[in-house]
């Protein structure tokens, strides 16, 4: 099927400057970064990431391109093109690969991003749909996660928790609002929530040697949480402590650009959660002690 | 598993100039190339493009990493970087992810690419071994399928056919052979072999809007075709022309470019097999007329 359909997908797939030779050579010819090029690569399967039998292909497209924007978003860069490789269950796989692209397409519509080349194969196995996304930084350094310093501010943008609910099938990636903020203040590291608020945050605050002092009660909770909570024997706060896949940012930067931030309006809330601490770990603050907090998450 | 792969991965691969931030972000961050950026993606399934009741894992990894080589030479490119997606079976996945590795990682070494980054999960399934490859070409245009020319001469390197044999698993990717020619002729049309000899060339002259006339004893048969058809029913001839996984170069320049090349030695056979024509189709000469011949190989 593959040649046929790549005929199609060659119909499909609107032309962007940044690809110079797309989908139907040995390998695309992509326009060179300004700088740095970045480059992430996600992969979603049914059965683990999503569920066939439950959610649209269509999902799986969209949340297979989004995740890896999202990744893109937490380097404070700007997606430009994609590399989509699909290995497709042997029955029915030139109807699941058309409901795949849909949602990917959509996405790539969505953030500008031009469909360069992949692969396609069929076998015995379960969907699985895996992208690897090419940016780069306009202007200034790419955002690490090794980059917070003692007395930053910690934001956080949305809400989080409870993103099982289906929230994760098609998460907003923060690639516009990351791009605004880079242009406004100096972020100094940023990380996406994959695998739930508190491993992420103590994944950047370990990778920058640091720790944080969170101020507990001003975690954004999202509705989801408060829902799910209903149902699964956790708090509301719990599932925004520990569930995966919210895809929102965790950003650090001076608290004077932190007030900056956070007296505008934004495509959607950011809020301060924390302060950076020399000392390492999550922390609150109980009376006047500091009191150990245990990040939470999925574990892969 | 991934967290402490990743760790264990870190410590094995190799830091190159071309990656300033590698595995451990939420992206990569990439040298930008110095012209166009060449990026090709080609996913292994056991099951499909290897068998791991057969053979070594690490083959796998090998091969994952050579078809996309293939690629980039076909490409007339230097590869720099690659991004590797693992999709592994539940049981036994450290184990196999490690072994995967020891091939990715030795044809990295071989051929001074960086391993940038990456994914893994865990599934219900097959081993995939899915990557992407980014290069570029470091002085000229890349190297299409669709630039070939009347009266070009049509080179092939090495000897094709036969290649499910074994060779198929461990393929010499034409990088260093096709940026040796780079800079010594004007390439006008490059395809990697990878479907089979015939149907390969035939899509080189799809592209390009042209056809070819063969000289069809020149076609250099691999020994593998010879002793494969002793069991096989189809003549050494035949596996040479349609058997895929050659993962050699057909190439396309002028005939004086052509002689250049063929007076020299090189590190592997090369040889003309066929003159461009304007009229499209695959033809060899009878008498003094030109016979259609049809392309056979792998249709996906």
């Amino acid at each position: 099927m593959e040649q046929s359909f790549l005929a199609y997908l060659r119909g499909r797939c609107r032309s962007l400057p940044q690809v110079a030779v797309g989908i139907g050579d040995d390998a695309a010819v992509i326009q060179p970064p300004q700088a740095n090029l970045i480059a992430c690569t996600d992969q979603i399967i049914d059965g683990v990431d999503f569920d066939s039998s439950e959610h649209a292909y269509a999902d799986a497209g969209y949340k297979a391109i989004a995740i890896n924007l999202s990744d893109i978003a937490a380097m404070g860069a700007v997606p430009k093109s994609a590399l989509v490789t699909l290995a497709l269950p042997k029955q029915n796989a030139t109807r699941i690969a058309g409901d795949v692209y849909e949602g990917i397409l959509q996405a790539a519509a969505e953030f500008q991003v031009a469909i360069a080349g992949g692969d396609i194969s069929t076998y015995d196995g379960p969907l699985n749909v895996s992208i690897t996304l090419l940016g780069d930084v306009p202007a200034g350094d790419p955002w690490l996660r090794s980059g917070a310093k003692e007395n930053d501010a910690v934001l956080v943008t949305g809400f989080v928790g409870g993103s099982i609910l289906g929230r994760h099938l098609r998460p907003t990636p923060r690639v516009d609002l990351a791009n605004r903020l880079r242009e406004m203040v100096d972020v100094h590291a940023a990380i996406d929530i994959s695998d739930g608020l508190s491993l992420d945050l103590d994944r950047l605050c370990a990778a920058s040697g640091v720790g944080v002092e969170l101020n507990i009660p001003a975690i954004p909770i999202h509705d989801d949480a408060i829902m799910l909570a209903e149902k699964s024997g956790c708090t509301p706060f719990e599932h925004a402590w520990s569930d995966g896949e919210d895809f929102e940012l965790i950003l650090t930067m001076s608290q004077a650009d932190a007030d900056k931030v956070l007296a505008m309006d934004h495509e959607c809330e950011i809020t301060q959660i924390g302060t950076i601490l020399g000392r390492t770990g999550l922390w609150k603050r109980v009376a006047a002690k500091l009191v150990r907090l245990s990040p939470q998450g999925y574990i892969h």
